[in-house]
């Protein structure tokens, strides 16, 4: 499986929707050499747009398709709730694509209608990619095959949710808000002793909310109504702090997260052996870790594409060697 | 990539080498419900040895390949040194063939010998599998590779090396030890704290010696030439202390380890966004946790030579997936 292509010519890449993530994408970009951003697609005006990467054209998404031979793989920055079970399927008709669709319920849909878009039309694409789903994916699935007996864990933060954040954002009498996920310590600490704890949402991670209220707004009513909103704060022990606009802004200003995905259990049979393994990743900047997932998965499916395989993948099809840009040789002396 | 196979039949392991890493394979064969152990096989005499596992024989290597068609997957149990260099590639003309050569520096070379053996008798061939080599390998492949601007660090222990208390074990006057690798609590600490420290050898390590001298034996020699060994405890900071062969063996009795993979570095061009990957292990049985990643390997090997691949790969070569019994509907359901 050593990859034996030759071919010097940079990998062309598309971005499509150029938010916090998209912007994620374009710094990974410019931080490795055998790829260039051809184009970014968008649906907001692209006149409005400035990227960071000098002299790459900004054009509209509904345009896109006309670049199908001019962009080797398309990556989809767009929000998981409403666009990509759309726009993932529909661009696959024309390119190679990677997301990070992160419904977590709903992968399996949204990859057999990727899957069926990428075979009719003799595409490659891989849905899920980013850090989770995508990395602590690839953790869970390693610990579960190898290590049979043993219990999953997965907490995320210290970090801001973007969706919690939004549902603040949306109770009357909120100007702006800022939501921290925060795993419970003595939760961690029972997972790391080999403990093997049944805990509940709220025994795993507390919320801690940064709320800046409009003038005259009752800020009793809206705590109460953060508090007990149903699917993202009524499960928790939930913080509200009320602070100025300019405070929110200037103490919060990026989109650190991380999390940890834990598998304890025991080998053997007669005098079973415990075994602990942990993985912790902390990111000051999501979009940018998150980008720089899709980019190694958009070179994978580059070289999958250019092998003649087509359909929809996740990254626990993906052979860890098909993400480097360097040999098999390099990669065994520098690596294994 | 969906795993379509449908036989119910168990994968049928052969274990050559039947030391502490052959019975934890074995020990992982009877933890999984897709495979079965047929048969092992060993240099000592068979009659003298009693597997964990009922009504499986016992043979002498020599006679392995009279075994070539009813054995799926041979799996390894042999020294790096001496043993493995020679066997892997002689037993891969018979078999699809699963080791844990661990000279990381030979690796390559081992790997292109065990490909040449394998192409010409087209088999399959999984060599370097393991913690470290294996895990450890796939976790500097991923980190490296999707995160460019970065250290690696690798730290060991704490944890019985087999080939250290060897070492101390061939000192004159010696009657018994264990060796334990420590990694330096304050170098963990500030590669954790992101400050991409330069780390001497002595810096990260060090060497806990556990030994029972020989009646009479002078133990201020014993003492001195294990400090000066060199490549093993010259330069380690290596404390020596001396216990009798009864509270060696009554304090001493597993072969625990572990280890932490780190990377750290940004993401970011203008405004560098630090991030921090730890991926950390421990176990109580070295072996029972190396025997797993090994059987979860030997799963991969018989898929991909049902499948007609030939030749050698590594753990970086093998797609996630294809380490696991589940199928990829439900892999993507219940891990992604």
């Amino acid at each position: 499986m050593t990859t034996k292509e030759k071919r010097t010519d940079p990998i062309r890449i598309g971005i499509a929707g150029y938010g916090n993530l998209g912007k994620g994408v374009e710094t990974a970009i410019a931080s490795v050499a055998d790829m260039k951003l051809s184009a970014v697609f968008t649906r907001r005006d692209p006149a409005a747009i400035r990227l960071k990467t000098p002299n790459v054209p900004v054009l509209p998404l509904d345009r896109a398709a006309s670049w199908k031979n001019d962009i080797d793989v398309l990556i989809l920055c767009a929000g998981s709730a409403v666009d990509l079970p759309e726009m993932t399927p529909a661009l696959a008709e024309y390119f190679n694509v990677v997301d990070s669709y992160d419904h977590h319920a709903r992968i399996d849909d949204h990859f057999n209608n990727v899957n069926a878009a990428a075979e009719k039309s003799g595409t490659l694409a891989l849905v899920s990619a980013g850090w989770d789903p995508g990395l602590f994916s690839l953790i869970r699935l390693y610990n579960g095959a190898i290590f049979p007996n043993g219990n999953d864990y997965t907490f995320w933060g210290k970090g801001v949710s973007q969706g919690h954040s939004d549902a603040i954002r949306r109770v009357p009498g909120v100007a702006d808000a800022r939501q921290y996920t925060v795993p419970v310590e003595s939760a961690l600490e029972r997972v790391r002793n080999g403990d093997n704890p049944q805990l509940s949402t709220r025994e795993k991670h507390v919320r801690h909310c940064y709320v800046a209220a409009e003038d005259g707004a009752d800020r009793g009513r809206i705590e109460r109504e953060i508090k007990t909103m149903p699917g993202y704060f009524a499960d928790y022990d939930t913080t509200v702090h009320f602070v100025t606009i300019e405070t929110l802004r200037r103490d919060h200003p990026g989109l650190p997260h991380g999390g940890t995905v834990f598998r304890t259990g025991t080998t053997g049979t007669d005098a079973p052996n415990p075994y602990l393994i942990e993985y912790h990743v902390k990111m000051a900047s999501n979009p940018e870790f998150t980008g720089a997932v899709l980019v190694a998965y958009a070179r994978a499916v580059y070289r999958k594409a250019r092998r003649g395989e087509t359909g929809c993948r996740t990254v626990l099809d993906i052979a860890p060697a098909e993400l480097s840009p360097l040999p098999g040789d390099t990669l065994r002396r520098a690596l294994i």
